[in-house]
């Protein structure tokens, strides 16, 4: 029997991954489409690549109803903006559903933090302390049964991986760490906007917003210091690519130790990773190109000496929209639910 | 009266936008084209674009012969690849001619580092220590009269520019430097190879190469030296955009003094560049998009602090093949034959 | 003395073609920069690649005061939308400008068929008559000292420069012709809207709007007419393409007389062209690569035979906002008061 | 039990997708990778995407032997160019293997216009009459069964299935017709030529070949023909778009009656494929971007009248190496093993 999934907010770009995806999942089925807008959207002329693959009636979204949500449904994944998806969420979890939450509200385990990053207050700190951040390569154990996931955003999913296994062997510093960050466009969401605009970002590289001050920064942050089990000081500068999809992190850090060596660094990895499916370490350096479209992390490492200093440096890839957001939040369906955790994803 | 120009090895992209740039100049005239194919071209066959600007006669392309380039020109542009250019030169200044060359022969000083980082001994070390490296807004000094001129890379160029103002005012640490660089393709050069073929490029981002081992991290080492007078140590990674043109450096840089503020850096910059054309230093961060075509370097500054750590980010922005190669060619030229330097730049 | 130029409507793609090849014209300087927006714009704010090539006090906007404009300038370009262009015309003529609209409001002859096509009347039909068609290629003769000047859409010019010839010479015939048109989004103007989001427009490609409907169709078959005497039947049918700029016209056309050639069509392009310094009759196909960010018009013609049916194939390309907009502003500018064609354009 | 498939030639595109598709087909599984180069590559080096995805072994290409590839397959893939294919295909079929040849060396049933078409004669005329054109939506019921598949170029299919409705018919006029193509850069295959490399390609559109000339053309023309039962005129005129996938036609057509009306148009399309799994009859305009990953047919009508002349325009878009290629070839094997049509395709 098929789980029975809704989604709340299906016009985004994470809205659209998470259709295309479930719509080949083997065990699962998309019974609902929930949307806050005030005229209801049908999803196919929002988006005309899905024309005959959903059902008439399943294409036109319905009001965002808890009751029948949960009745129709096991699952829910929430793919509104912050703030928004807080509002829903305890009236969704009364309605028996598991919820999986794309936005950034339950990521943050600190109120006061959250407050401090989005520049509102925390309205569901109630159901904080139980929502489990869902990136199953480093925290697994927590999904199993969990009724809350905050899904990771996708800078954190790259760099959390990234960096994680090396911080945890202690074979790098656990400050000074600099994850230079490029995504591709559709990371910037589905409304337009001038920057946005086809023109300005074709041919077009560059960093954006508040140079560190990304609200990721805290994220990675608190991931790498679970790891760790300290305090963790990560700079993030993002880089708008002109591309539609796609994260590469360069990432800098600091050995430990002299006489690190690169086979060290492997091993770390390959240790960390060996029986993880969506996890490739590489020995090639890695493109956005082989991974987009995927749920992979590709990954590899370098050791380099120079006059003197010597650094680390990680590459870490994925498709910002699958791994870095709805590919991951059907692995973690998946994880919750005891299906295969690569079931609809490979 | 007009400065006459020959340039040899006109096919590839720097080629082209000499020829570009000098239909432009009011006070340059072209006049030999020279290859060293077997079948000469015919440059407006190669460069479709061409057809209708330049002179039947001048278009077809003549032989490498410095004695009929010495009568028909003042200066040549060589825009040869490295080790075949400097096989020319000593031929092409006896001819009397002011040797502008683009290739990386003439820019190390130490030939023992040349032949260590290109693999093979200089084979014209006579002229060495009378070349001239140009990047004018640091060494413009050293250009007026000078017969031949080592024209820097591009990725040299962005670095060198955002780097050296903070080194020289002993604002920031001389080593542990971290260049995270991104090119177009351009920069790879006009001959067809698998991995800059248009479907593996396109939509794709990633480092390339040897991490740590790139050519252009001597040279950047060798100008900034020479600007603080004490060994530097710098970090070049570089990565490949889905992008024709257009060169941005994100720097790492850390502090000297605690107290260091933004307002210091952005003094030591624009003190640097008040009266240099070419150098904007701008309070938005710069992008490609806002340089490409033209011979600015757009250079901007941040102070960030996190978790204690403070760093230095630059980013410094260029046409790497109009300020990272041809442009800064014909600036060089107006240099040393005493022109306004920004003609037929601007 | 330069003659004194003012932009209205400088902060779209248009105006800053505008401004950017003004600022290289040798005889001519800007003065004035009007907008209609209530929040008066910095330009450079709006272009950041404008940084240190405008006067600071130049760069402020200015409001449309059609006094102080005449007093400041001798002629204005309007880079309004169509409506709002013709709401400003009479008190600039009046004001004494010599008034270049990049505008659709004085193009179509009959205000009828203005009205049909653009949805509402037209508003200052007094100055239709002496609005003069800015295609100097076919109707120069118009243009030396006119006060108004309609300049062509972008999509007319390149199909007027590759049918006319044709047409004239009476050896294509003047009805089912094919125009098969596809442009970088630049063309759809610079306001952010869903469908030209970034990631909604990079690797798509499709027609778009009212297929037969394009307001460009009349605009077409207007300036055919006028060269052959009598009706023109032309449909055009619009593509968008992933790039910045550029056009290129696929157009089918019929030979009138079985035993047209292939020489007879180039020599009626060449007989049509040889003077002209902006078309470029070529011998291999046209591609926007090739004429982007330059004035030129690049055709060619094939005579293609094929299970017993002939058929005329013309390939035209522009930049759509140098030839098809700012550029041809500027050459009629140029034509109007009897400088040079070329200058600033080459 | 599955179907064991081998591929012959996967290096380029088209054996990337077949890998691709294959990987994830519930009945199919692949056994056996063959090269025809003399150093066998390793097909996870080749296609860095595929790391983790090939059983090692499998990913080590294996000589064309078919005496080795009957034992361990059922149905093989010819992914060689044209002459390459039909070298093979002999022993192939006395093996004992369904032969699926995505070359062009089966398509043509008459061996002088193949040999007129590509330039050498055909040495494979014996196998030809028994060759099945794998259209499916057109000729299904030659699949059933067969042994020697002969899979359709890529502007083929979309032509075929975009005028054969309308032909068949007898609502448009069989000749004159014209089929203005683009399709992306993956089209023209993964040999790097200085045309393709990717900064000719970024930012370009043009037509290409000897326009009415393309070895497409012939065979959209025998596909019709056979579909209404007499000769049939198509001109196919394609250009290059600066992406990596996707084709979209824009076909103009005459109709036969004056009355013809656009729903006599709709009908007859949604007739012709009202059950047909990868044809979409759309209101809206295709676009390359809502079929590129899928094997979909896109496809809309319209009747347009102007000036006394009335024209049929179809657009269809298909993603060339998913429907025009290695979705179309594993589709015409579940077709000939009688699996579903869709198994492995949505």
């Amino acid at each position: 029997m098929s789980l029975r999934v809704a989604i709340i907010g299906p016009t985004g770009y994470t809205g659209f991954h998470l259709i295309d995806l479930l719509l080949r999942h083997p065990a699962a089925e998309l019974t609902y489409l929930a949307s806050h807008r005030e005229e209801l959207p049908n999803i196919v002329e929002v988006f005309p690549r899905f024309l005959g693959r959903i059902p008439e009636d399943l294409a036109e979204c319905r009001p965002i109803d808890p009751g029948a949500i949960g009745s129709e449904a096991d699952v829910v994944f929430l793919a509104l903006p912050h703030r928004a998806a807080m509002a829903h969420v305890p009236a969704l979890l009364e309605a028996g559903l598991t919820v999986i939450d794309l936005s950034a509200d339950y990521r943050l385990k600190n109120p006061a933090l959250y407050e401090s990053v989005y520049g509102h207050p925390h309205t569901d700190i109630a159901h904080l302390p139980s929502a489990v951040y869902g990136l199953p390569e480093l925290f697994r154990d927590d999904l199993a049964g969990a009724s809350l996931v905050a899904n990771p955003g996708c800078y954190p999913t790259a760099a959390a991986l990234g960096i994680a296994p090396l911080l945890e062997r202690r074979l790098v510093q656990p400050d000074g760490i600099i994850v230079n960050a490029a995504s591709g466009v559709t990371g910037a969401g589905r409304s337009p906007a001038p920057h946005l605009h086809f023109p300005e970002q074709n041919e077009a590289y560059g960093p954006y917003g508040q140079i560190g001050a990304h609200r990721h920064q805290p994220e990675i942050q608190q991931s790498l210091s679970r790891v760790t089990g300290s305090d963790v000081g990560v700079l993030l500068v993002p880089h708008l690519l002109p591309i539609d999809s796609g994260i590469l992190e360069s990432i800098y850090l600091q050995p430990v130790a002299p006489d690190l060596t690169e086979e060290d660094l492997f091993d770390a990895f390959e240790q960390a990773y060996a029986d993880e499916p969506f996890v490739r370490v590489r020995n090639d350096l890695p493109n956005v190109k082989h991974v987009v479209g995927t749920n992979f992390c590709d990954l590899t490492v370098r050791l380099v000496k120079n006059n003197g200093a010597t650094r680390v440096v990680v590459f870490s890839a994925i498709d910002n929209m699958i791994k870095g957001a709805s590919g991951q939040a059907i692995q973690n369906m998946n994880a919750v639910f005891d299906l295969d955790e690569t079931a609809g994803l490979l």
